[in-house]
């Protein structure tokens, strides 16, 4: 897992650069991103888990390949379970296509691969 | 609630319509279809409340009227809780846009709307 | 059918005035377009009507209600047979989703629907 | 051009609506969103004219129509230049294809319509 | 040309892994999706051959870099002339921009670069 | 910068290769199309280098990597300022999603971000 990890860490680590960079040049727009991300992401009548299953859902539907692993790496962390992200991308398959479910179960392979399934 | 049910039902009629067509004209890809999606909705890692609110997150984020529709009214008849279908409609705001989230919201006070919150 | 002709006419009547519009404002761009356009649309190794069938399938992808009944309505006028816009509205189920065949389907209905099975 | 401006308003009125019913039963959120919303659109590098403008070819690349008339609405309040949005929805027409154009002209007609070219 | 394919199949191996995985953990769902692709893409009304061109023009509009990948080397393998899915990929220039028509036009050569045009 | 132009060069070389084999094999089509794009985006209503900045959004909009880097060394090459490029992204941010700004942003840095700021 932790090699995944830090393979993925190097992937989508241009993101936390990008934020950084904004933090040094706007860092006023960079507070209210970054305050807006966190009480949207906050568990409330969704856990943060389910969110992070509908954001991959939602990313795998744009074939958005940043954002799916981005959004699998923070499910990774969360400890979602492989079973509920795969059924996720099967309501993606339905609403946006096959393609949409095979981005995401690559990725999904590609991070949480080597865990276990409940 | 039943007369937004009702101008649902008008609403997205032509969905079932267009499947009534095909078991007509290709009955066979029809019950391939129907099969599929029935095991794609079932209840599993994922309940069905929480799939629906991951196709209104998706319809959302692809700017999908019909689809919104089509799956709202399907939560609707679930029970889904308004707070949630809303707070999936942030992350489809992060992920995708505001206007995705007033695709989704719109259609959540039409359908939903004379629901009271939790 | 003459009946459905000239609904559809109605609705996708803002085209042609749109490009009436470019036409006396920006005659050189108007040409342009409509030049490429002709030549894209032309017989070549593709027939017309394959070309059409090949864009509905797209917008219909693309969930674009407009050029979905634009192209519908061409395709009408080439005489496209029902059935070869519905296999093609198939292969836009596969790689975008059950609502693309949705989109697809409704408008097929809507402007070919008196128009009796091959 | 007041005509206009009401026609516009009755149709885009959904929005205000949906973030008056998010202001009430979540102030917080709001107050965040309404605050980014805000630093976003300022005059900066860009003009808030320039920004409408991007902002138009944009909802017209995502066939997102809700969003083109909303900014279209925005667009005329600034007192953007007919030609000017025009010109922006080449560049989506290019970028995005022919039916991204004829929605943002199609919208750019419905509110600027009566609007004397510069 | 066969070194093509074995670089195709590398590069688009991911694809029959994910089924494979899928057609071990469950195996009903992985039946059900094999069927209904199966029923899709058989000769009817349009040939296969037709339908691939679809599917080509359906993944460049939608900038799916992975799915215009597997459905060029499915084309390839059916014998699909090079001009048949070039003026496919001019309606997606048309229908959706011109870099629809760049991504298309990128695989086309990759794959089937070295097929003589007819 | 000249460093960095090279890479970009490298990465989007495709491009110009596509239109140098349309051009030998249709060279009617490539003319059109260059006509075209040439129309499109010379300095009119909008300078040339909003223009740029605008195919900047939209493409980050549609999650569409190469547009967006063969529009970032256009952008270059015009003398665009990361500002406004940056201000361009943040309405599409808005218009799109975070992953959207993200998309353009990496872009920015990796062709322009060894270019002083204003």
């Amino acid at each position: 897992m932790e090699e995944n990890q830090k393979r993925l860490e190097e992937k989508i680590g241009k993101v936390p650069e990008i934020f950084k960079e904004l933090k040094e040049t706007d860092p006023d727009l960079y507070a209210r991103v970054m305050g807006l991300d966190q009480m949207i992401w906050a568990d409330g009548a969704l856990s943060r888990q389910t969110k992070k299953i509908i954001a991959i859902a939602i990313a795998a539907s744009l074939r958005d390949e940043h954002a799916v692993r981005a959004q699998m790496a923070g499910a990774g962390k969360l400890g979602v379970a492989k079973e509920e992200i795969e059924e996720g991308l099967r309501v993606a398959f339905l609403l946006a296509g096959m393609p949409a479910y095979v981005y995401g179960k690559t990725a999904l392979e590609e991070y949480l691969g080597d865990r276990p399934r409940k």
